[in-house]
């Protein structure tokens, strides 16, 4: 990314603080009765005030027409190129469930499977068993399986078929293959090092894998073996202090987010599970911090799950909620989201995303109202996702000059 | 390009449609006297239906100033990047006139020249022979010379002085210089190596020259020579099917477009000279394909020819027809150019061309007017024409999620 190459020449330090609001899945499409989106639809008097006083726009989370999961759409709005960091699937599902990783601790996605007495795998998810059944299994293997060669094993429960595993040792590497066949009716597949780096992990996860199945052999379960999937270890990035020089904290409340923050360096404030916890959360640490990333997530639940009025109705009491955020002195805040959730599509999509970016230093545009179509007109135009830190430490002067 | 990166991991596969239709050389610039554009002048009524149901935008061909040929103009359209995969004036010279090439033919455009007794070039045309003349002597060169080492030698008239030259045969390469010594009064070059592999093909150009040169000595005609120029071969660049998984069909009534569908892998659908031809055409295949790429030349004929009330005539001509595109039933159509051809500058120009995408998945916006100045102020803004088809994939739900 270009930002990069200029800008340990050109970022200071201040006292002034910014706030990244994201409301996750914030985007919609159209409702096909009333042609109205949720934004559109919803009665949020307090943001189209911001929208009122800020500079709008759209924000593109990875490429015009690329749909971002968590990862990339928080990589993004952090000011990472999300093509280039890339959190794999195996941290993304530990930072999920709230599993601490270390640099160099390597993270595995694990489907409990059914397998024939040929090893031929007759069932992906062991018949979707229950997360209950799932905890009985992980306790049992993780009481009999502590370690590999020096190498400490954490297995987790995620919910149903799904684990996450935590190797922890030295000569680690992500660089081997995984097992899964990936259509049932194959055979479970050894895992393989990519090249001399992954041997001893391979030998690691083979070993793990064949004292899971002696030990899950007599269970009284449909789960046989694990699918290891996912094998990876954190992006390797500067944290938000050495990026930035900014001291920072994440108020979330779901663990995936809490995670992703960590990997960017950011300290993580425990808080309850409400947007009104998040907000005293963000009044009662506000001294101690120059960039907060406060993240609300039911905006994507209620897209997620094709709740179009739910997702209205959230914004509405996200929006009698937010007139707090005007009694902080921010220099620069943003509101935006990761991506949209389209309650229409049931799921992420790549639509830009409505943001307002509002500071003394900003020229205010005269968008009246949040939402997707009046934010297209704004003068902030249709920008990247990954340009919107810039703006918000140029907006509270964090930015010298580049170049005499 | 970025998307290449992650299109494979995102690329899915469904039963949904998508036409691209391209108004060739489409945008223009004010008129001097009235201060409206082609097609602010033109009466177009179902145009404009489409862009107020639509989602509406710019579409900048290569990057902002920069005015492209056909070639990188529908590269781009088609999802390429049209500064890394370029069309070889040999090869573009040979799809124009229909001449077909494999993928390791030598395509190279041949100018007939006049050089005196001391191989000085007098005339780079040769007095622009007639296109008669020119098809005496390249049947004549065809009978005498069919193969130089092994390798298969075909020349073709294009008009006037120019012709187009295939080579066919093992171990060829472009990497060879030309023998145009650009400028009249200087000798002939001799065609040299650029490299080992291309020391072959050297060996067989000048061979072939020398061989053209005996056989038009003691012709009547100021033909004595061909400058051999824009040696080439097809760039080697993944089909449709391979980067998208589509099912491709090419509609165009000239053989350059049709030679670059072929390109990319797109079937060619043989059809007659009208739109009225081309729309019968979509409908007959439209059960057959994926993918559709509808191209309309004329718009681009009479902006060269600075025909403006011509070019306004033909686009309410267009409108008549385009109608009949509602009843078949497209996930994703758009509507563009693959460049503007304004009839003031008589020429392509790099101006952004209007665009319109039009499908339920997309946010329509308030644009009522197909034009240059309205579609600026769309929901897509100005894009880069290489991200369309990326819209046109998502908005038929043919892309995935990026990252967990």
């Amino acid at each position: 990314m270009e930002y990069e190459e200029i800008l340990p020449e050109i970022i200071g330090k201040n006292e002034n603080k910014i706030l990244l609001l994201v409301l996750d899945g914030l985007g919609g499409i159209p409702h096909p009765e009333t042609g109205k989106t949720e934004l559109e639809t919803a009665n949020i008097p307090n943001i189209d005030e911001f929208a009122k006083n800020g500079s709008c726009g759209l924000s593109i989370p990875v490429l015009p027409g690329i749909t971002p999961g968590s990862g990339p759409g928080h990589i993004s709005l952090f000011g990472y190129d999300p093509i280039k960091v890339l959190i794999g699937r195996g941290v993304l599902e530990c930072l999920g469930i709230g599993v601490n990783l270390g640099k160099e601790d390597i993270a595995i996605r694990g489907n409990f499977a059914t397998i024939d007495e040929n090893d031929i795998v007759t069932d992906r998810r062991a018949g979707r068993i229950s997360t209950d059944e799932n905890k009985k299994i992980v306790d049992l293997i993780s009481k009999n399986i502590k370690e590999i060669n020096g190498v400490k094993i954490s297995i987790n429960t995620v919910k149903e078929h799904r684990c996450a595993i935590v190797l922890r040792g030295k000569n680690l590497s992500p660089d081997v293959s995984e097992n899964d066949p990936q259509k049932e009716n194959l055979p479970l597949k050894e895992i393989l090092p990519l090249n001399q780096e992954g041997k001893f992990t391979a030998s690691v996860l083979n070993e793990f894998e064949k004292k899971v199945k002696e030990i899950l052999k007599n269970v009284n379960s449909k789960a046989k073996v694990i699918l290891l999937r996912g094998i990876s270890k954190l992006p390797d990035v500067p944290t938000f202090q050495e990026k930035y020089k900014l001291k920072s904290a994440c108020i979330a409340t779901y663990p995936m987010y809490k995670g992703i923050s960590k990997v960017v360096g950011m300290d993580i404030i425990e808080v309850g599970e409400t947007v009104e916890e998040e907000f005293d959360k963000l009044e009662k640490v506000y001294d101690n911090y120059e960039f907060f990333f406060l993240h609300i997530k039911k905006t994507d639940s209620m897209g997620e799950d094709g709740n179009f009025n739910g997702k209205v109705k959230f914004l509405e009491d996200v929006d009698k909620k937010i007139w707090r955020l005007k009694k902080l002195n921010f220099s620069a805040m943003a509101i935006t989201g990761d991506h949209s959730t389209p309650s229409v599509l049931k799921g992420h999509s790549w639509h830009p995303v409505p943001l307002v970016i509002v500071s003394p230093n900003m020229i205010r545009d005269d968008i009246e109202r949040f939402s997707e179509r009046e934010c297209a007109k704004g003068i902030l135009g249709t920008i990247y996702a990954k340009q919107i830190m810039y703006l918000l430490l140029a907006s509270s002067l964090k930015l010298g000059k580049f170049g005499a």
